[in-house]
């Protein structure tokens, strides 16, 4: 599959210039949230499957709610069981920021982007509280803004299925010149 | 399975009297936001599975985020595609409704629990804003406050795994006296 056409194709990946809601600019903007009602997505599954087979966890938690399609996939395909952590504190009634029971578990986080960590991070922490272990995190597409070092750091084993400098390579041929100069710019400033 | 002994023993369901948001008491309080978590799970979606073997649809939507974890285990043993739908708007940044690619799709609805349906009516006047047609609707447990008929209504079918009547009176044998009364009274009272 080559990711980034896939991506392109269904609007899920545009190239322009993209002001962030932190003020800094980007050449490209993802989101992944409707990546499962495409018929790609299976295949996406199994290369998440291939790239943790190495490790050794209990139970999958997604990260509310884009996480959450790719947690359940993976726990349907490993027949392990699954929950969701929230990142952001809902305001009433009695919900848990951890949706599972994690007691004494080990963990794996799964969002659909990562950009600094501070998500998994956040979910971690919470985890913690819960009495579970958080031993690694997946995500789709890793956006190389810190999170592998920050997760090094914490002692979270972190895996993407993709990154964002490799799809944008690869797409960045099909871009038309300015939008690629945008892209080879980005790629060529920031790593 | 004894799905009431199951929801008793992982602290899923609770009896005794509750004072509900709206302000009306009741002697039960059902929350499946943990469900996924426990190992009886994977036996609730082989039993939801069975109960929309006869319906026809294109996509899995679950209403956010309680029942994004079932409709993402039934798109995965359908091998269908699925998305999730929110009900509550989020007050920031891109956030759609739908989040999926529903146009001109037959759509299932999926959510843990429905009470009156107003969550499964709202869900499916944003998929049709967004070109898709609700066929049904699939919750693990109906309350049996209305859904029923108000989904019939709309030309939605509707279909639980497990009806709160059937749960409560088997879950009765085994409380003691004052709960046991407080639950016969309930169900005496509104069926």
């Amino acid at each position: 599959m080559d990711i980034g056409e896939v991506l392109i194709k269904r609007k899920l990946l545009l190239i322009g210039n993209f002001v962030l809601t932190s003020g800094r600019t980007s050449p490209y903007y993802i989101d992944l949230r409707r990546f499962p009602s495409f018929p790609e997505f299976p295949q996406v599954v199994d290369e998440a499957l291939a790239k943790i087979k190495d490790m050794n966890f209990d139970i999958v938690l997604g990260v509310a709610t884009g996480g959450v399609p790719l947690a359940s996939f993976i726990a349907c395909k490993m027949n392990l069981p699954m929950g969701y952590v929230r990142v952001e504190k809902k305001g009433y009634g009695t919900d848990k920021l951890v949706e599972a029971e994690v007691s004494n578990k080990r963990v794996l986080i799964v969002d659909d982007v990562a950009t600094t960590g501070g998500s998994i991070e956040k979910a971690s922490l919470e985890v913690s509280k819960s009495g579970g272990n958080v031993v690694g995190a997946l995500v789709i597409v890793d956006r190389e803004e810190g999170a592998r070092d920050k997760l090094a750091r914490l002692g979270i084993e972190f895996r993407a299925v993709f990154r964002i400098s490799e799809i944008l390579r690869s797409v960045s041929e099909k871009l038309n010149e300015s939008e690629r100069k945008l892209i080879l710019d980005y790629l060529g400033g920031t790593r």
